[in-house]
Order: structure tokens, then sequence, then C-alpha cells
């Protein structure tokens, strides 16, 4: 059932990395939060941006844009505010000891330490890309004033087209995180960017070429997080369905 | 930089297909909803979990659950929620005229009458997988009660995994389609299955094997959706970049 992948195949190779199968991308594909100075070409944003615009969304709206930042005082002007948000954040999360449910895990440590080295410089990956929702474009799902009546299917329209962003990047062996943290700073993103009033920004993505080495990622088995039918009620009988 | 390949490649040939390159499978995945009857093997379930759990969460919490469902009972209390929801959002959107800005659309008409025909009878596809967020696992993200403190930061814990499972089920030949119309009888679906008071169920995505073909789909070009620095500046001087 190989269908017409010569085309695509032959567009991935043009970005200059041999084509990927799937699921060596998406079981490789893990969160690199540290960058070497190259420059991304236009060539391979722009490839990774069509990827994220295959992504579903409700109505087939298509609500998303993407603001490419390669500017330099408007990547500091971003991570001051990153950093700020990061340590506003880990102040709270030790005050109420709001990850005590993670720290006994064995990558917890170095997870944190990486998301803290970012967060001291986000500017240090050559691009961010703002990942965008149009609350004008949701039709039933938001109220006329913007309001989201259905907060799933909002982010449904623009989270999987993220996610698609990520493996896109991955694919051409470039890296990126996922970050949500300048939800407490929006409004200043919004200014520096124009971005108008009714549009929200749900990510914002740094991309570049990675100072680390891609997966494979370690995650809990399927026989941890998938049920038969009911909860509860395993799916994988024998428990061995961690691949 | 082909790093690893073969093992995964394999794993997808286990399955019965052979492997596709990412930008295949990417660029050609769409939502499908006529199903042929055949059974979907617990191989390909189980591949297809995997590869959702691969997904980013905020913090590596990794708050997912899926429930397979499989019970033609079940999927039949579900499918008759789902059909009262779609014609009460039929009516709402009808009323408001909220699909105003799509109807024009060379598309719309097609799309919604595939929508309508899966919401006459969602049972038709053989495998319903119920994909829950357990806000017991968002940390500072989530109040003591339940509340969600970043509904973005909480759905970018479960969104990206949906769409990894879109994604992985496509590569190995089988339909999807991403679905969060459950919301307004998510009460309904979490007696049903059991679901815990604090996990919530954030989509149900119908599986299996598809009466239809896959894409390429049809999508705004990247100069439609895409800015240079700020917002209204073009990324593709062209206009040129649809690909």
């Amino acid at each position: 059932m190989r269908d017409g992948g010569g085309d695509h195949a032959r567009r991935g190779a043009a970005a200059g990395v041999a084509p990927l199968d799937f699921f060596t991308v998406v079981d490789t594909q893990r969160a690199l939060r540290r960058f070497r100075p190259e420059p991304v070409p236009d060539a391979a944003v722009r490839r990774i941006l069509s990827a994220a615009t295959r992504a579903p969304s409700a109505r087939g709206a298509e609500p998303w844009f993407f603001v490419v930042v390669r500017e330099t005082a408007t990547r500091a002007a971003i991570a001051t505010r990153y950093r700020g948000a990061w340590e506003a954040g880990e102040r709270v999360t030790a005050a109420t000891d709001a990850d005590r449910d993670l720290r006994g895990r064995p990558h917890y440590a170095r997870m944190m330490r990486a998301a803290r080295e970012l967060a001291a410089d986000l500017a240090a990956a050559p691009v961010l890309i703002v990942c965008c929702l149009d609350h004008r474009q949701l039709g039933p799902i938001a109220g006329p004033d913007g309001t989201l009546l259905s907060p799933v299917a909002a982010y449904a329209s623009i989270l999987p087209a993220v996610q698609n962003l990520l493996l896109a990047a991955r694919a051409l062996g470039l890296g990126t995180t996922l970050t949500t943290l300048h939800k407490s700073f929006e409004h200043d993103v919004k200014a520096l960017l124009d971005v108008p009033a009714a549009v929200e920004v749900v990510a914002i993505v740094p991309l570049g070429h990675p100072a680390d080495r891609f997966g494979p990622t370690r995650r809990k088995p399927v026989a941890e997080v998938a049920f038969r039918e009911r909860w509860g009620k395993p799916f994988v009988a024998d428990g061995g369905g961690g691949a």
C-alpha cells in the first residue's frame, strides 16, 4: 500500500536528509533544547510548516497561523520574559511541591536541568516558531467575543498541527521542544509580533540544529496506559506491550 | 542521518504494510470516516498506541490513558449519544449560521456529508479509541480539585499523542478521524467505561480499515498562514509556498 511516496521522499531529501520511515521519526522524536549556531534554511522551515498544515482541524477551518521569528532583538525580548516566567514557575512549583509525583522518576532531574538551561537562554535557538490559533475561525466553537465554548475542540484545531511541526523537524534532523510557558506573558508576545487581539498564541517552538541526539524515547509501556473495553481492564494481557 | 530505522521499519511491516516515509504519511493523512467491516488486529492497535505515547507532555508526566472499545453494545451506546449530539450541533449551527465562513469552500459540503454519515452510525467503526487526560497527573497545571489552570498546557499533554495516533494509523493503512463531539455527553461516556471522575475524555477516535483512500490533502498554502518576524509580513515572498 505504498502510495505515491516518491515525490514526498524527494522533497524530504531536498533538505539534505535521507527520508526516514514514519515509525523511526515518531519513536525517536524528543524534546531537544540545546542548539548549534548554524542557521536553519527557509526551505526547511517551509517544509516543516507545510507538514504542520496537514493536521486536522474542527470544520476543516485550518484556523492556524505561524510567525517565524529569526531577528535577534525579537528573540531576546521573548527570551527575557520566558526566563522570568520560568523562574516564577519554579518558585510556585517549589512552594507547593507540585512536582512531587515526578521527582522519583529516573529522568526527571535531567529533564528539568535541560528545561532550565533552555529557559536561561531561549534565544540560543536560531528560530522561534510562534504558533497561533485564530478564534475568529472557530465557528460555533467560539462565542461572538472569541470566548472558547469548547476549549478541547479549539485546541484540537492547533495542537495536532504543532505536533506535525515537531515531527517534521525531527524528520529533517532539526531539534524542537513544545513550550506553552509564554501564556503568562502572552500579551507581550502579541504586542512584539503585532498579533491581533482575537488570535491566541498557543505555543512557541524553538527550532535549530540540535546539539544532542534524537531518541529512542523512554515512555511508560502501553500496558500501563491502555485498557480494553473499560477503565482498569488490561489491554495488554502479558504486560509486555511497551514497544 | 538515517539512525536505526531498521527495527522500526520491520515492526511497521509486521502489521502487513510496507514502511512509508514520514512525509508521505503526514501529507496523506486525512479524516477517513467510512470503514470496511474487517477487524483491526490487536497488534496494530498496540503499535498505534505505542506511537501515541511517544508524544511530548508537560513535565514529561505522560498523563494519558486510552480505552480501546470493540464491544458492540458499548460502541452502540456511544454512537446513539454521538448522533444526538451531532443533530443538536447541526441545529445550533443552522440557527446561528455558524459555518457561514466556510460554506463557500469547495470541499465543505462533501466534508459535512461525510461527517454526518459518520454521526449517523459511529458504531460502524470496529474500534473506538477513547483518549483520556488524567488531571491528577498535571502537577501545577491543575488545581487540587482538578480545575485546569492552563488549559493549553493541559491539552498540549494529550492532543499531540492523539495526533501521533492518527498518523500511526495512517502509516499502517488504517483510517481515523479526531472527534470531540462527546464533550456534550462526556458524563455518559465516563459512566459507560468506568472512567474516574478526575479523568477527562478529550477525544474519541474511530479506527478501522478505510472504505476511502488517503490524501494527498488540500490545505491553505503556507504563504497564507506563515509570517516572517511579525504578523502580516509574508514568510513566502513569491506566494508559491503551498507544497
